[in-house]
């Protein structure tokens, strides 16, 4: 039990800034205050403790109020990512059983379809609900479900990752210790607020008392112009975005003020921390997911040169281990990464499967290769199933080939990862067809199945698909058969 | 859950200074090496986990190498205070239950006398002793009692207060939230490790990786010069040693790295934190208590003249309330300050009487009195049972009147503390004699029972003392006997 954390914190620095925009500033004690009317309206339209609400709202200050008041409500939130279809949203609606959507008129052709599933609230008639009264409690039960966050893995079907309240708090805590924290950091957040590394920037707000610069969207300019003004100390980013603001940034430098560049989603390229490196940019690499509620691992700048390549050493708070066989790996030995910590999920919600699969005496198993050195840094070589990282959004292969395979004349599917100059890497599918298909209309097919960006950029068409002994796909064969 | 301490630090940041004493440093490598060693040898002189050591030690740096290596072997460390008696520490050894006490030459006469109770190893010969191998753990239970702290209240007899791993834990995380941390912070403890105040300060350095300057006593030549030369960033203080401070500074100023001051024990009086302001030194007012593993109440610099007098407001991780006759109270109602939070003790070591009594609904009620404003700032009017603080020593005057009355002569007795310009307060008796005592005779009566600074500097003989309706000893009132 820790105190209500948005109210705890108003208490303590009400007048402390909390959230900055483009149109204006929000102090704890403001925040608090809109928190408080917003979650009086969502009780006034029904909400009740317990319930499940999905969020299908952008980047705004508003947003930001609509998280807390959830929480306030003890409302668990279900985040859904803006690029995904009407088909995989409401397979998330319908697993994870959520009653409500709040979401705004720049999604309405999605909200249209969504209504049949879920009672919708508009953010812009929010204020015009009536009011009605809920109980405010004076603590937060670490145990309890905060948000859910829907992620694939080796099979298709995704999966509700369960973070808890005191996930969220010991990812914090864990973070500050690695980090450090003073009284005058700033954190720009440029990533989407419904991807963990969103989210977890608003919650160390909260615990810090530190101000949020909030961008409605990446933009290499104004991200810059943020940088070298001084008012910026500490930015998430992946390789895609760092690389943007290099870019931008030519032959000027940013403000000193700017102590930490904290990259994830996915290794970054040796030249991009070089020319950072060059430019005193200091690059924070990490390695975390959505199931250890963001960073779990990261590297020092310090370490950055000496130790490319490597995702640096876990949080205080938290362990890895190697494992290959039943067995813990010897220094530079490869095996799949296991973690452990607080802020590790407690599970994905209604998939006893999975959870054994995936928990094994305390440890999670993150499907991720990887190896430690003998100073105990660690390597992470794939990450797990084949993952493709496009532009820092996770795509599973197994999410898109599922899809592939339902196309009546699909027969067989491969989904690998492309190189790509803009996004880092892009899908690329192989297929075994009954008959010839129109590569218009697989892409036509796919629209309304997949989100964008996990939408194959190439169509292969082969005889057959590489397969083990047992019958099992081999995608890393299918990576020699990528056009060069 | 988490991981080893020590271990976990040693594996993150081997090469960061942990310890800096007058004649060299250690890394956090070296001291978890010496650690091993240490508990190896401790380990070959029959030490076992669950066991309870007591330690009597200076602050040098081979007892912070000891009381990790209790750690690392999973015994309970009991604190014993350098002042106390032999008498009183007798009583805490056989109360916790310690079968072991380590110590050092310059407590050559006290552990003459103890050694018939606990088997006693001597510091100096640690290194000759045969090692034997211990299992280390891999993980430390949060619920796990670390350390034992004797503290007296409201009846005679010293309680132990249990503080967890979790204790210091949330203690030290509580603290960071609050004043931050840097890369380039250093803690001075000039503070006795056998207090909270001190051993605190251990905690943090091995959560944060952040250097302690240990001092084996304060003193404040040695303290300005260190304050004074940029490489101390934040300093434990009670008012008596930051006033000492001051008046040896004169004219000067600290270094401006110099960032906290964070003053515990009692309250500071106003023309000394006015000459602080003046000088910008940021002085971070507190309040805590054993049982709250250092300090639950914190106030900032930026407040410390707007709100003079206050304590401040709670760590993030932490509550207080005011409590009058079983209901909370308004802004500036006076009633009894309760606190709860991740950081207050489990409870005291076999007094279930006084765990019923301080323990309702999961607050802890402190016994002191205090009230809130309207902002919620905390401050604190009388301290617990009219406690007597005495540069930076708390005493308990029904633990004085206890000794006293044992005496065959005294009737009745009745402590209070009376103001000092050195100590802040010293404790007075007045007592009610069946034949006259002499002054000298009652001063040797205590030496063997009580340790110096808790003897009455004065006695008084009154033919009764003030006691209300129910025949309560109502000290208060002897304040109004005292000499003006």
């Amino acid at each position: 039990m820790l105190p209500n954390f948005l109210k705890q914190r108003a208490y303590l620095t009400p007048n402390r800034t909390a959230l900055v925009f483009k149109d204006g500033i929000l102090t704890f004690v403001e925040l608090y205050k809109q928190v408080k009317e917003t979650a009086q309206k969502l009780a006034g339209r029904g909400m009740q403790p317990e319930d499940t609400a999905a969020v299908l709202l952008k980047n705004r200050p508003q947003t930001v109020v609509i998280l807390h008041a959830l929480q306030q409500l003890r409302v668990r939130t279900l985040f859904l990512n803006h690029r995904l279809t009407t088909v995989e949203m409401q397979y998330q609606l319908q697993d994870s059983g959520a009653k409500w959507l709040i979401t705004e008129k720049d999604f309405q052709e999605k909200s249209v379809v969504l209504k049949e599933k879920v009672q919708v609230i508009q953010r812009e008639t929010l204020a015009a609900l009536p009011s009605a009264d809920y109980e405010e409690a004076a603590e937060f039960t670490l145990d309890d479900v905060c948000s859910i966050m829907y992620t694939s893995g080796t099979t298709g079907k995704p999966k509700g990752v369960l973070q808890t309240y005191g996930n969220h708090w010991w990812s914090a805590a864990g973070s500050a210790l690695n980090l450090g924290l003073r009284e005058e950091d700033v954190w720009l957040c440029a990533v989407p607020l419904f991807h963990i590394s969103g989210f977890s920037i608003l919650m160390r707000s909260v615990f810090y008392g530190m101000p949020v610069y909030l961008m409605e969207k990446f933009n290499e300019k104004e991200a810059v112009k943020l940088l070298q003004s001084g008012c910026i100390t500490i930015m998430s980013v992946v390789a895609n975005t760092l690389q943007r603001i290099l870019n931008e940034l030519g032959e000027k430098s940013l403000h000193p003020n700017v102590r930490c560049m904290l990259l994830g989603g996915g290794p970054a390229p040796r030249p991009l921390l070089e020319a950072c490196a060059e430019k005193q940019i200091s690059v924070f690499q990490s390695y975390g997911m959505t199931e250890t509620s963001s960073q779990i691992v990261t590297l020092a700048p310090e370490d950055s040169l000496r130790k490319i390549g490597s995702a640096g050493k876990p949080l205080f708070p938290a362990q890895i281990h190697i494992v290959s066989e039943g067995r813990e790996c010897k220094p530079f030995e490869h095996g799949e990464i296991a973690v452990k910590g607080p802020n590790v999920t407690i599970g994905y919600l209604n998939r006893p499967d999975a959870n054994e699969k995936s928990f094994r005496d305390g440890w999670f198993f993150t499907g991720d290769i990887g190896y430690l050195d003998d100073e105990g840094f660690l390597y992470v070589m794939d990450r797990r199933s084949d993952l493709i990282i496009s532009g820092g959004e996770n795509i599973y292969p197994a999410e898109v080939e599922e899809v592939l395979l339902a196309h009546p004349d699909i027969l067989e599917a491969g989904v690998v990862g492309m190189e790509d100059e803009k996004w880092g890497q892009v899908p690329a599918a192989f297929i075994v067809t009954k008959k010839e298909v129109l590569e218009s209309e697989l892409q036509a097919f796919c629209e309304v199945r997949l989100a964008k960006y996990k939408i194959p950029k190439k169509f292969f068409t082969v005889s057959d698909l590489p397969r083990n002994a047992s019958n099992k796909l081999m995608r890393r064969k299918l990576l020699e058969w990528l056009p060069s």
